[in-house]
């Protein structure tokens, strides 16, 4: 464990990421391998059983295998030389059969993919968390009065409901997209040298179908050793996630700050208190989430650089990856998972949310007002009654409605009815019933299709 | 015309980039808001024709527009004034209802959703051009020999046919997600000041989906002012585009090289041609895609990077986007299109390919003769065979198939016709046709369903 | 003019990054060029005259020059073509000399440091400008209190003079920064074909010489076409710049919002008011840095990524910078600007400054509090009776300082006096005031170095 | 050791860059922070004793702090309670004064800082040793003829030694930069909780001074807590470096190519080879130095956008930093090792440049004659004759200088000795010597700079 990873990283997905893990999806590689060779009948079926034996990364000295990665410039380099001395120790004839007219990158490669569909197995279960909890957000604010905020001024009410149905409806998008992207990414990559399958002769094709279906993964038309559009594809759709978390934990640290103080993230023993400052409640997963949203740019970044690979291996390129793609995964799990955290136990003040409405004297219905006045005064006069009556209201320190009420030219035009109506809201937020109800539909048919 | 246009943008895409098409996109939203909103009652229909008769670019001076937004903040501000009195001047009633409950945000974002259709329907087109030529050169090289090069050293052989379906298939998949994409970025953004439509009363949903309908966009569930994810995915995905032109014109350039010559580009009147160096060719598609992969990363990176907006509009973050993705899209475009003029014209020295792959005096066949001595003499004593026999064909300057022939101990496990089939690289790719052909067919379906 | 420049750029800068100034730049070069090699006798002096009076770029036809240079891949060769054939014209024994050993990059290249001069020239004035401004911000508030805030919490006060030192600091030190960075950038870059000065025989060194001084440039101890660690550095001093300009508008954006208020952006004619929503007071500078602060980011990257540059000119990775590099320093420009008539204008309101320190009753004085406590208590006990104090003062809503008051405990540790210098905050900033002035001091300094 | 470490990571770097380092860093300052308190008075002087005998990191316990700053959201909070503790069970009243008046941000800052001190000295070590040994690859090569390559193509002829000079004159000046960027980076952080020392009253500016004395970091006018430019500095510089090297690394890997073959990586056990190819020699290093180049520019990039940090502490953009550095550096190092160890054992083959000079029949030599042709020719006409004999030159299969000895209307314009001078380069180097000569003698003055 590192010093930051109990902030930064969540374990169910970081053991996915994590060096024994890389090396037993590599070691699942060429145990499968050896199988699905000996299913179509290239080495002998004895020996894909004992190599498939050896294929236990707590056999292998990972300081002993750093060392020699070090020297030739890829891990999977001695990880073949010692899979091979261990099966030889047993069974020196299957020995032969070791990764058998595979190449180093093969095993890096298809070992990548396989740490991650683990990793999206365990994300794609976060995401729904989370979108479950901010569907409940949702459904329970959706009457609750908050003031819309543009360019981070009071612009017109809304709900806190429709805030959290527009986070869900990104949520639900994202995880529409994973379900286009996982069997493009979860694919095979069996090529051998220069991704032709050349040291196999003509059963290259059989191994790879036995092979892929073995791993359980999509087998590509073409190996796509130097085509990484498969991996960059992944960083893209984390970098996405990454963003919509960043929003959602953003507009929550924007509404926790002490004067407006309309949410609080979840009270924990020690979390984001402070015995000297208690009067504060720091937004510790606002701040992981903000640190992710801050970092994953970046990231993808590299990984769509890195796409630009020379001929049939990449001369540095690729091994950008290596920890690059990680990382990124890593820290978007991260933030996910304390953001996941935060929707489920987020202390709502409606009270509050209201209070604030109410800050600017009614300011905040004028726009309302002003449409009000439009048929009746005319685009251009409606506008200047209406800002008239604002610049009235803020020097004399009085409510707009209390300004408009006593304004007989106006009068006429908004009716008590009318008036109640504007300064209530309920005309404000008429529509965000219909946009929540829509948002937590299309969550819940997500939610069907992941069954 | 800027200077570089020529060179590094696609006049197809470029005009529904530039800012003509920018303020006749936002027009296009006023006039067909007033048209939906005619149709379902909220605005007189009177009104919508007067309207919609004013929403044409060549209207407005674009450099009074582009002096106000200077002062406004946004272009869509000035727009609506200047639109309103264009409309006051022939019709002073229909006034009022210009860009009626609308934001000035909802004009910004359909608008640029307008102008993204139609350049994604060149590049469509352009994505096809590319990969139709594509086909064509690994169809006709299935059996073209080529050095597999990895590390930018030889490997093992390969065809160049081989090499243009890992081409190919990439380019497929991308097609293939501009698919899935386009629904999702293709959508109408009407919300009103803070997303909920406020200002249309229960009306508002309506008003949307007769506005879809008339500007045949999806209809989002919730407005996605706030949640750019829409317009970042378009960019991931000509950032993974992109990655893949770069990584085609990154071999072609290598394949260029002067002591390579494999490849060149094809020739015009002064392109890239030297009076001076006439010996020169320099590849000036490949040097446009190099630099478009350069760039592309960074402004993805920024839109990624832009999604954290606050609340219901962003202090900053909105307003990164609107030089950003143009110059994306167009660095994006022109690149494909310099491309793909390659691709069709591209000049294919097989006999140099072929002459390339003996450079090394058959050392490029030594993989395969380790194959085919490994199930006799074991792991580690081929290898160490064939390690010897490229020593003694190095030192003796001999090919290190006379090496082999002379080699008493190896000759039993290397009979005439194995060396034979082993160095004419018969056995290198036998694979190599059959990756063709799914690439050709996968291809080929992708082009049946855009139709 | 671009519709969004007036928004984004600055113009002083943008007429020295447009494509007439390249231009003009290029021809700066050639005709520098030829008066050097002329002083050197390299060339015969009447036909350096020739060249230099045709070196103006309005007679060339820019729409002509960018379709050439997309056929040629660099405006340079059409440009002295062109050039040529105008020389030609008036002495045809002129044109032999035109470019004479120079190769196109040397006047891209130089022609490029031409236009960053110019640009830095107009961007220090601005700094200078904008420091200014935050100089006497942080002079006149020296003693206005303000709530510090970490986390967008309040935590204990500070005062906006310091605050604004803290800005000032920056702005000082990228200043100093610049003044060690123009004089590698701003160097002559004159190699021939590949760096070595080959056209010019020996005579390379004493024409590179004579052409410096021409042209006020440093002199390199070798070419640097292919090392752009020179341009690379002025990107990433422009993303530095531009750090802290987004920082410094964050800061204003948040201190601008509805519920804390205390800054507005200067007023203006129609600047980020709206007559709808006349609450609203637009941050729009604190919008335009914003969004600089989330492109250049990426646009830096883009240049750094493009350092990697293959042998003796790059393909792709050089033709990367054309755009970009004009594109951030314009970006920064422009945000530099705008901020700088921000910083000019800035309203503060120093009441509300501290109505919102009281907001929280006291209780962003318990670290102050803490800290008087814990010589007589003893850490741990400190920290516990200050949190016991102020869940007190939250459950009875009551001031903190009432609170203490009554507290017999703790009383004989707080006597009156020693209560009063803790929450009139006098203790707090009682260093504030000694780093206004070494700020202001250090800005006087830079100020005096720059003349 | 991380899997991955060996590869891309520097021992003597990463051990100042990894947790323990971190941990030790911290408690550096926080005894540091006792001794300058005791010295001004603040606290006792045996407090101070105290409290710097626990300041060891084997007193801690790695985990348990990892799993504490994953609550507390930052690790010098649980440091400072845990150190506490330690002191507490010795000396109970010196346990009050631990962390005294300060805030976690100095102890995380101050000790970023202490760590970027020990890996800069180690890295500018490393880089002296880049330098000196391109120094002698310069000197050596001065005269060695080798194929100038423009755009991949052969342009004109240069040296081997001219390109180092190159290399090594981009070398010197980030060296330089370094000296520049050192005093600004490695500053003293101590602001307490909102920068203004306010917990320590009057005496904030005092303890500084002696706080920086201790620790020998320069005492800055104003905490830098929220501006971070110090920190991006050193990203950035750290950035423009890797650009060097790989643009360096990206030039060997090119040199290496099978078919160009002008430079090999120094061999080592294992070291880039492989048995089964034997006729490869994979460029490790380069393959490092490239994935590291493609791997910091996004690092930058975030360390530039993180620098938008809210206020008096930012809500995740300080946090994105946590990571991003060390990996930075660490990357950085790692490569910058690597390169060394390949310009230390560097193998040139000066006979195959030379052959590769020579493989296009001397076109390489055509602008030369051009140049040689023009004063007598006129600039169209030179032009066009040599690009005519170029031409017969490739049509008939002969060297460009027979046909030009052949052609009886340009054998006037070149006499025997002056064909000779064209063709065997020296004209063409003349130059290069003095720009060997001059980037030699400015890195012998930069090392006599550093001692």
């Amino acid at each position: 464990m590192r010093l930051l990873d109990p902030l930064f990283r969540w374990p169910p997905v970081e053991e996915w990421l994590g060096d024994r893990a890389r090396v037993q999806a590599m070691l699942d590689f060429e145990a499968a391998l050896a199988h699905a060779q000996a299913a179509v009948g290239v080495i002998p079926a004895t020996a894909a059983e004992s190599i498939a034996a050896a294929c236990r990364a707590e056999r292998f000295d990972l300081d002993d295998l750093a060392r020699a990665a070090g020297v030739a410039g890829t891990v999977a380099i001695p990880l073949v030389d010692r899979l091979a001395a261990l099966v030889a120790a047993d069974d020196p004839a299957a020995a032969t059969y070791v990764h058998w007219g595979a190449t180093s990158q093969d095993a890096v490669d298809t070992g990548l993919v396989l740490q991650l569909r683990g990793a999206l197995d365990a994300i794609a279960a976060e995401l729904r968390r989370l979108a479950d909890a901010v569907a409940v957000l949702a459904d329970r604010h959706r009457g609750t009065l908050v003031a819309g905020r543009t360019l981070l001024q009071h612009a017109v009410p809304t709900t806190f409901g429709a805030k959290a149905a527009g986070w869900l409806d990104a949520l639900t998008r994202h995880r529409a997209r994973l379900a286009e992207v996982r069997p493009r990414a979860l694919a095979l990559q069996l090529g051998g040298a220069a991704g032709n399958l050349s040291a196999l002769g003509d059963a290259g094709p059989r191994v790879a179908e036995a092979l892929a279906r073995e791993l359980r993964l999509a087998l590509p038309d073409v190996a796509w050793h130097a085509h990484r559009d498969r991996i960059a594809e992944i960083a893209a759709w984390a970098g996405l996630c990454t963003g919509t978390l960043g929003k959602i934990a953003r507009d929550l640290a924007l509404l926790a700050q002490t004067e407006i103080a309309e949410v609080r993230e979840p009270a924990g023993e020690g979390r984001g208190t402070s015995s000297t400052m208690p009067h504060k409640r720091n937004p510790i997963a606002a701040t992981v989430v903000g640190a992710a949203a801050t970092r994953v740019p970046g990231l993808v970044a590299t990984l769509l650089a890195a796409m630009v690979q020379e001929n049939e291996r990449a001369a540095g390129a690729w091994h950008a990856e290596w920890e690059t793609l990680p990382d990124l995964i890593g820290v978007f799990a991260g933030a996910l998972h304390h953001l996941a955290d935060v929707a489920v136990g987020l202390e709502v003040d409606a009270e509050r949310m209201r209070a604030n409405v109410d800050l600017t004297g009614g300011l905040v219905f004028a726009e309302a007002v002003r449409m009000a006045l439009t048929p009746g005064l005319g685009r251009a006069e409606a506008a200047r009654a209406v800002a008239s009556a604002c610049e009235r209201a803020r020097a004399e320190e009085r409510p707009l409605r209390a300004v408009l009420e006593d304004d007989a030219a106006l009068r006429p035009h908004l009716p008590d009815e009318r008036l109640a109506a504007l300064f209530d809201a309920r005309d404000a937020i008429a529509s965000s019933g219909t946009l929540v109800d829509r948002a937590l539909a299309a969550h819940a048919r997500r939610n069907a299709q992941e069954g």
